[in-house]
């Protein structure tokens, strides 16, 4: 069921084809159903955000019970036992010492002639952070999205996320959010819960940037509102590529394919070895495994789908193809992993050795388990402390400064038509 | 014709109105024109880009001269006179030096427990830049764009341009650009142009990431086809904000004004003084200005839409009213203005004291000029570096390391149903 490719050129168009899959047919059919839901939203704020949530989630409330109260933020901390307390808090702690580690700062660079050249990084007034509902209620994704937020200084950071049954929201996802300081959460999800914090509502706070992952509406919904905010990134499903060779061990790297094949029955798992045995022996493990697998049917479709081995020459091959498919995480199950890296351009995270299984990153060895999908990885890089930033160029020019550049814009104006620019810099050289 | 508002309400929500004047509804009835267009180049390619060009700009020729020739690169270089390629290459120099600074480096943390964690940056494989023709042949976007790619280390650099008369390319454009380092250019602009780009054609490669500015339709363009690959931002008429006190120059802030209302009839020059006798003057300033100027039916159409001055109590209303509309570019004429800096929260960037008018920054102070607009600036900065670079995540763990945390991950993996998770850890702890 997991196939077997040894042929390079079945190979790339194998990784071509499984690389492509986000932008299939279903994406365009929704986008006029999403821009409808964002209009309404914006139209008549709560009232649609309450109509949407009756219809799509099956749960009716009140404009005043949108947010989550006090004291169900309370009572979430006795739902949740000491010992998973203890992980949320471990986990934030090491996200957090993370994400505080090379923050960009303001500079200033004094230059010839009283010049002052430099940037000022500041953060973004209000975030908004999507967290998604219903059987997958990740509070490893609440800690990812807030730290970074928090670590860049911003003061409001509202949350969003769909309501369960009897409208009540998972209370790891309220534990956790309250470890990482979040406080303000509302029980919205979908495109309507985009659409509110783009726009805002009479209840719901509009924000400056929205990040976290959700299905498909959500996605469609972030990508619209680009541009009068702020997003991470057009997520897609969720992905990894390994690199073995013969010290790997195969039921590891059966159990790290089936652990990314389990999120979604898009994910992709893809294996690039340059050991024939070690494949046929990965191939068997993930069939096994998959028997008892608690997610079969949907695990077993990702697999049947969008898995894949690939036997390579030899691991130069294999750095290649890794290349062309960027993934979102790459694992090196490999004897020499530093060797291969400067072969690596493209790739969100990087596991490297054979005691670095995937589940680490994901969940608390500090960097951002938010990462490019489906081939971004060739132009962006993980959420992080930069996405809630911004930054000011700083510019100060003297008077002498100024007229020693005159005569090279007084040139560029003209050659550019624009007489006014030219202006702005002549009339003030008559007073030098 | 240039508006004086001194009640606080009025000046909010003029200032909202000018803000706001991108999302016009121009921008819905072109989605769809478009969304074909990309379509089409999508299924066409190199046929469709010469169709479009033939339609759009007039100009008819074949795929083969698509990319300007070498002869034309170096015939470029007579049409540009002596003074203008020193500008060109002052200009140059002063942006690349600034864009050296502060790039962000690969580096790795050693934590406890032989864990290693860090970050390694990479360019992008292949950038395209948009440049725009026609009347608006700018030189300085070229050298704008080109040299943070160039810094970064982005190998192919692909310049796209609409052909002029003739199927000419201005050429001091084409000289910028070979001062830049840039000498794959390719006739052709629009949306098809960065369908071209985003997809790839016979003749045009596939870029990573597209950036540069561009009319209504090329913006449209880069929005849809983000995801696919990256883009610098989504670019909307330019804008000033001006805070001037009674030490400011009236007609230095008048010609400021004015430079920013000649680039286009949608471009807002706002002005914010305590001083009412400096608001007078500058509106008589701007008035007489007006009367001779080149571009006088555009620029005066600008400063009466989206022209006004804001007579405040005090400069920390200025920068309050300022935030408030997050300028792309934002002078503070004013007798301290470093005192006012940390009261500036978003601003694409700031142009500090009474000789340093914005064209300095638009052509060679160093800083980008490719600006977050419309209230951009609330959530992002300035085209740099960072555009053409991404970094991967790097996570070490040691079994020992992995011991460690695998107790909180199983808590975790179990809290969020995810077994495959758990087991990728427990499997390699029955090894340690």
């Amino acid at each position: 069921m997991l196939r077997i490719v040894t042929q390079r050129t079945e190979a790339e168009s194998e990784i071509k084809r499984i690389c492509d899959r986000i932008y299939d047919d279903q994406m365009i059919h929704k986008e006029a159903t999403v821009t409808e839901i964002i209009q309404t939203v914006r139209r008549k704020g709560d009232t649609a955000l309450l109509r949407y949530t009756s219809e799509f989630d099956g749960q009716d409330f009140t404009s005043a019970e949108l947010r989550v109260s006090g004291s169900e933020l309370d009572a979430a901390y006795q739902q949740v036992k000491g010992g998973l307390l203890k992980a949320i808090e471990m986990a934030h702690q090491r996200i957090e010492e993370f994400h505080k580690m090379r923050v960009p700062k303001s500079w200033v660079h004094f230059g010839d002639k009283d010049i002052v050249l430099g940037k000022r990084y500041t953060p973004v007034d209000a975030a908004g952070i999507y967290i998604p509902g219903g059987k997958a209620a990740y509070p490893s994704t609440v800690l990812m999205n807030a730290v970074p937020a928090k670590v860049a200084g911003v003061k409001k950071i509202v949350m969003v996320t769909p309501p369960g049954q009897e409208r009540t929201i998972n209370p790891a996802i309220l534990v956790a959010a309250q470890v990482a300081g979040v406080e303000e959460i509302y029980r919205v999800g979908g495109a309507q819960a985009i659409a509110a914090l783009a726009y805002g509502t009479e209840t719901i706070p509009k924000v400056d940037v929205i990040t976290g992952p959700g299905n498909i509406y959500v996605t469609l919904a972030k990508k619209q509102v680009f541009g009068r905010v702020g997003i991470d990134s057009i997520a897609g499903p969720s992905e990894v590529l390994i690199i073995a060779d013969a010290s790997a061990n195969p039921t590891y790297v059966a159990a790290d394919m089936l652990a990314q094949a389990e999120h979604d029955q898009m994910a992709a798992s893809i294996l690039l070895t340059n050991d024939s045995r070690l494949a046929n022996r990965v191939s068997e493990e993930v069939n096994r495994m998959l028997e008892n697998h608690p997610r079969r049917l949907m695990t077993e479709k990702a697999i049947a789908h969008y898995g894949l081995i690939v036997v390579v020459d030899n691991l130069n091959t294999a750095a290649e193809l890794s290349n062309q498919f960027a993934p979102e995480h790459l694992e090196l199950e490999i004897e020499e992993p530093w060797q291969l890296i400067d072969q690596i351009r493209h790739a969100g995270a990087i596991f490297i050795g054979h005691s670095t299984p995937e589940a680490v990153g994901d969940y608390l060895a500090g960097p951002n388990h938010t990462l490019p999908t489906c081939g971004g990885a060739r132009y962006s890089s993980a959420l992080g402390v930069e996405t809630f930033l911004k930054h000011s160029s700083l510019i100060q020019y003297s008077p002498e400064a100024l007229k020693e550049v005159s005569g090279a814009i007084a040139l560029l104006t003209e050659a550019e038509g624009l007489p006014s620019h030219g202006d702005s810099v002549r009339l003030r050289l008559q007073d030098i």
